[in-house]
């Protein structure tokens, strides 16, 4: 089954949100596969297929990464964003293992602190972005404040009503400012991928009672991320609405067919390692000044 | 070859640095390894069976940190020290790679900021201290700030005279300080294990040679890190005063024997692995309440 080679392109373009499109979420199938083959096959086998596949691409993104540090010019940031039980921790362990700790800082953010709402909203995300060379991923991030808090309003930082959500333009404004801030990442070396993890809501279900089903995994569980589910409409109607306001050339969201798991792993994972190689990075050159410099130093060590 | 079960406790034993004790390098062998078989062996041969060793040494710890992230109650920080070309950098990359990103965090320490120079020398280590259920790796550390500035001491922060490198009993003061730094620590949860790579001066040699004999590695290297070389003799004994000095029951130190690349990343990932399941850790209990909670949430999510 080829998957690289000019299929990638197509089906990266696919599901690669087109900036002003409006989103539909409905009409994005969360249970596509990149083969039908795939459909046909039984679970178990589709899935040893698509983990060679992953295998490979992750062998590409190791690469791909050792190349990112060496050059040691752009960095690269991920953003991850998903319902409840899409698959976003899953992603990211299957994804990134095996791409080398030190080139690679995941942050997951957790419920905001009092020093956090005390600043903007951008504030503590603006901390812990990705330097140079580093592949950074946020396991959630500032499109929480345009989602989760447009969902529950009590659960956001306290502004003066001048400003805050009852204010003409608010959400817009916030949009605006995301984009600001991605522009002003890429125009700084920052390459900017976002990923919406998108699964239906029957797959939701089955998700959540195959982890009732396994008694070693209760801990795991909390019966919040149930409740969570009833707000699904009003979650789905904040990320359409995000996802149309915030895909740029610069920093492009990709809805990610999620309901098999191992279809999203390999999608992300064809789609960083793809950006990555559309960076046209090379290693660091070597003088000839400086290959002089090295030459002399060999001899000195030989003669030691 | 066996490398587990009672054996592994005893090579542990060997090269761990016994408090209060005083430590001489060339008494210990930087080319120790496990087997004398392998000794015989050829060097592909060794390799190989190391590196299946590793697989299983690896495998190991990607479990127990899963149990560490679970559990959630304690922090592990392992500090890596050692000559340039020791070997920390691939130790890093081999140990952890498979170990889920999400549970990892790597920090290298390039030369301070006047910022960092403004603060106590371990202001900014202390930062980026690895928060529970995680873990941390030191590439480089406070360790630096009784290493390198000794040797170098006009890489030092500048000091009120008094309490300065000259005042007397400085180089103890700062022993004591990383060791109730790491008291502290310790007292709060966090697991510290400290690896000094150890290898020999001609280890060293080979392998800046064999790093200047390939054309494609040339942009890695700087003539300062032969220049170091020079101060071999110097880094030997601020070394060996440090880890006389900070090897405690709490954070011990480990002379890692290192001229065999994979001997010193099989130890490495043996120590952490067995450290970790010395903590006795067990997944979160859950409650009847929370069980009885949990099965109700399930009859309404089957009643959908």
């Amino acid at each position: 089954m080829d998957v690289k080679g000019p299929k990638i392109k197509d089906y990266i373009r696919k599901f690669k949100v087109e900036p002003g499109k409006k989103v539909q979420l409905k009409k994005v199938d969360s249970g596509w596969v990149q083969n039908d083959e795939l459909k046909k096959m039984s679970e178990g086998a589709a899935q040893e297929l698509l983990e060679k596949l992953l295998d490979r691409d992750r062998a590409a993104l190791t690469k791909a990464q050792e190349l990112l540090a060496a050059s040691h010019q752009h960095g690269i940031l991920i953003v991850l964003q998903g319902m409840d039980t899409a698959g976003k921790d899953g992603t990211i362990r299957h994804v990134m293992s095996g791409v080398n700790p030190q080139g690679c800082d995941v942050h997951g953010f957790k419920v905001p602190s009092s020093e956090d709402h005390a600043h903007d909203f951008l504030w503590r995300y603006s901390k812990v972005l990705p330097e140079r060379g580093m592949i950074g991923i946020f396991n959630r991030s500032y499109y929480e404040d345009v989602l989760v808090v447009r969902v529950h309003p009590e659960r956001m930082e306290v502004l003066p009503e001048k400003i805050g959500p009852d204010a003409k333009g608010f959400w817009q404004g916030r949009y605006k400012d995301i984009n600001a801030f991605e522009k002003h990442l890429s125009r700084n070396g920052t390459l900017i991928l976002k990923f919406f993890l998108h699964i239906s809501k029957d797959e939701q279900k089955k998700r959540l009672l195959a982890r009732l089903d396994n008694k070693e995994k209760y801990w795991k569980f909390s019966t919040a991320d149930l409740a969570e589910r009833q707000y699904w409409d009003q979650y789905t109607k904040a990320y359409e609405e995000m996802l149309s306001a915030t895909s740029t050339d610069y920093a492009p969201w990709f809805i990610v067919p999620a309901d098999y798991k191992w279809m999203a792993r390999t999608f992300v994972a064809s789609v960083i390692t793809s950006a990555i190689s559309g960076l046209d990075l090379s290693y660091p050159k070597v003088s000839d000044e400086q290959v002089k410099q090295l030459m002399a130093a060999k001899k000195t060590l030989e003669a030691e």
